[in-house]
């Protein structure tokens, strides 16, 4: 009855996906964590009771004692570990990227596709964040109208200074390339990215300003601010025919203090979003095992590093860039 | 290490926490299920693989298979289910109120004190409630200096014929009485019960007006209106030396259509205090076999109860009222 | 056709009164100000081309190129210009209080009478707040049903050393005293002074915590804080049988900074009350010679005198007070 | 000392501004109306006593008595009625726009400038709105450091079936290229129009999607929807190194009714620049005579109808088109 789930990574998002499963989520269990850091493993093995370690992925993969992998390796690395949980038949969810390149992603959507039933979720947790889900909902009901434009904006307080500027398309815009199609239920086709006067507190191109067409001819336009120095925040608001639909930042208490009104910004992703890693990871705990996959799959994991790369592209060359997708 | 637990009463707050264990609750199941009658009992076992059913508490309470209970019966069987906890030896959640008046409530206090450990924790949930949470923690952090009012909304949309204005104080009211404890870390010493302008939509005295003071000599007002009309809505703003506090429900969306921009209400409690409730249960869940409970104890269910009869008599007396609590 | 407005007192609200209408009043002038500090009057003057000076109030009064006077002198001098306005049959704004006690405000309240018609307007500017028109609008409207309670909040960042507790009650919650009879409708008749715990930041009982009925029977509570710390924040939620309206404080740019979104609170009453002041002054100066007067009258000014002695009372002795009016 | 305006055109604009001097600006009146319809002029001239009708604005200008000209009257007559005040020395505040086409803008700028004085103002009431000026205030502060991108939305509840899809850009978002370059302080050089899926509302291309560049680098990013449906609504975020500031839309009470916790919308521009028109209007008023001239001029009104025209061109065209000014 219990899930025995094995967690490949103990790095931030790893130790993070590993604790969620711990103290969150109802049948279910670490049992297993792996990375070739024993000395991270063992930290994070110390919360939790009766997980054993692995340095060996592909170990931890085939042990029998395992029903399900999470995947927080190294980017280059998911690809063949989410290739093993297919041969082996065992659910994977998949930290974003599914794979570091759309090539290599295509491999694992034709793996599981030859294995003849879905075994893959891509972690693209804003698919179950509740702001996102109230917006598609009320899309959905009708009463706005259908979707015309939505725009963005994706700003993390500061970034390490070894972040490129591409990877502001790579690593953060991905998230938005995601969301976008899953909201508007709909598929982006031309991507385009404009840079902006760069803010002097980073020696990237940032901000950026990425527009974005769909196959409904609805215009996405995203601001990526990597350097935005106030805090973390996310927002998108989306234009519809009647109204629109604005997201609003999870606050709890409103201060009256030193002059101002005011709510405090999360610092970073992980408590802006961790009811939405939390219900990821039920869902799919839940998902295993029935026919109704959740969340995002292969093919999303696909296109949206499909939409990454046309974006890479359109920062390097300019004007707009139509997105590439393998057809079947 | 899966808690093994019963849930006594699969009434709307009985269901609502074997569900809550069931999808959201980690280390736990709900192995049984207890309600004299059988139909309403058998629709939540429906959705439960596994759990038992039972039709008599003290057999289910009795039960090895039964690590701890949840009770959520009828109000007036509370203290006999506790009572049968207590002598099992196994820890138990009781829905507030702890008994139906405080002298039964003494008498769950005396009997978890002879059995030398922490048993009991009332279900009020609030304390498990983000916004209450974060109040809390700021007024802890010293920045806004002392709290010195506390001014508090509870709102319902509306309420059933049967409701009748002193449920106001004994059904509604007791959560504030808790969470004004709790929130202050303060005993409430004195209480009246002010009757504005009624409305034309009940037969009761609604709304009502509460004030109290702490021992902290810190002054609490209270509206409670049963049938306010818009929504459920909770509000509190505590006032402090340096700034003040107020709770934020809960939004994800704003909408901007037919003229306004808005944000929906919650229309009962438990979408409102949903997360208050899985926070609670999980809590629970985690605290038990240690030795840091969590929660309201019995102590504060006794507390809650007396206040609330101070409250019946400034209703029915006039004036201010002490709160009358038994000394050890 | 322009209106020659003579201005008594130069102090902070004769010299706002007097800057109002040089610089945003249609149709009027200022044609005398008058100071017994004649340095401090030739400031203001200094501001506005062609003001003649005066130093003694009753000859500006009388002197016939003035047609309408403002009345910003010290409280205990208001009634005798007040009297002298309407000897000399000239229309007279007059600074709250009207006069330095319910006796003396009835002085003039007969005295008026006699006269034979309206000449007096007492400057209780919160009657021309957009806020507080809007809340009046939407309560006449019906939508929201009866009035059935009144929270409000008046609160000051800070006050000066000598501000004594007892002026919480006439100088600051007098405003409320006059508003909420024009919100409501209604009339005060009991008040009650409660005292919570205070802040260490003041020697003055503070806050304090009012609490009043009306002749409809609705219950109006007031907290003042004259120390709040935090800025001048003036607050009100009317509730009513179907639902509440709640006075939004007047904001133009939310801030994203520092960690917070914010927005900044007015310093004190003189920003946060700018436009009700100027629409206060040109409605007084577009009501001169129509037989619709606008505002507070003098016995509204003797009304709020009279709740203020009441509250007075009720603060030094303690329970609930009735308010005393005069019949005729 | 009374400023004698004449008002050229007395439709809903020429209305409004006759109004607004007559009930609420210092030091100013309306002496005299111009309409060709005589029916209309006389409706007008019915609430402004004193008022005198003409029906020839070249009249009305040459007129001894008028000292100062409001021209509102149709837009293809704006340069003429402009061209014979500078002609006649007498200061003239023109609704937006200046003339039809930037090369009539020339012939007024280049009138003004033989005349050797600033005596044209154009109505982009804008730069007085208070929300405009704290933004940019808080800009000048340099707490916020340099602002990087603009986000503007511009809606309109709904227009009438004449409207055709080139007005989105002439007379709507002409606000926007006005109000950019004065809050930026920075020239517009590039602007791209982008056509979404267009609503069901409308036959005209709408909404639109305006990227425009500085000559700082500044991205500027513009919505124009005309049929939004739900209300007028102005919105702009300033993306700036260090925070954002975010436009709030004037509100006055919160209401909570019927589910939800609402604000309402201005129906249309008048009441949401009701202030801003009247700020403008004095601020006019207050500057003649001096030399320090306020509000956009003449120059002003040639670029925001450049861009317009260059606007007309990228939505014609597509692509990026070139802003070009008139060199001196």
């Amino acid at each position: 009855m219990t899930l025995r789930i094995g967690v490949i990574g103990t790095g931030v998002m790893g130790a993070d996906h590993a604790r969620t499963i711990r103290r969150h989520v109802a049948r279910a269990e670490v049992a297993a964590l792996c990375d070739p850091d024993a000395d991270r493993a063992g930290v994070v093995a110390g919360e939790i009771a009766g997980a054993r370690l692995f340095s060996d992925p592909l170990a931890l993969i085939a042990d029998p004692g395992i029903d399900a992998v999470v995947v927080a390796s190294p980017d280059e690395t998911h690809a063949e570990c989410v290739l093993a949980c297919i041969a082996a038949g065992k659910p994977v969810l998949c930290e974003k990227p599914l794979a570091a390149g759309a090539a290599d992603c295509l491999r694992v959507v034709e793996a599981e596709r030859a294995a003849g039933r879905r075994l893959v979720q891509v972690g693209f947790m804003r698919r179950f964040d509740p702001a996102y889900n109230e917006m598609r909902q009320r899309l959905a009901s009708g009463d706005f109208g259908e979707a015309l434009m939505l725009h963005c904006a994706h700003r993390n307080a500061s970034v390490p200074a070894f972040f490129r500027s591409l990877m502001s398309i790579t690593n953060a815009a991905v998230h938005e390339f995601d969301i976008v199609r899953w909201l508007l239920d709909a598929e982006i086709v031309e991507i385009e990215v404009m840079k902006p006067r760069p803010t002097r507190s980073s020696a990237a191109a940032d901000p950026l300003f990425i527009v974005m067409r769909t196959d409904k001819d609805q215009l996405v336009d995203v601001e990526i601010f990597m350097n935005a120095g106030y805090g973390y925040d996310i927002r998108t608001e989306l234009v519809c025919e009647k109204g629109t639909l604005t997201m609003a930042p999870p606050v709890h208490a409103e201060q009256r203090i030193g002059g101002t009104q005011r709510f405090p910004f999360a610092p970073d992703w992980r408590p802006r979003f961790a009811e939405a890693y939390r219900r990821q990871m039920q869902a799919w705990v839940d998902s295993i095992g029935t026919d109704r996959p959740v969340g995002a799959g292969a093919w999303d994991g696909l296109v949206a590093t499909a939409i990454a790369e046309a974006g890479v592209r359109a920062f390097e060359e300019g004007g707009v860039i139509k997105v590439a997708l393998p057809r079947f």
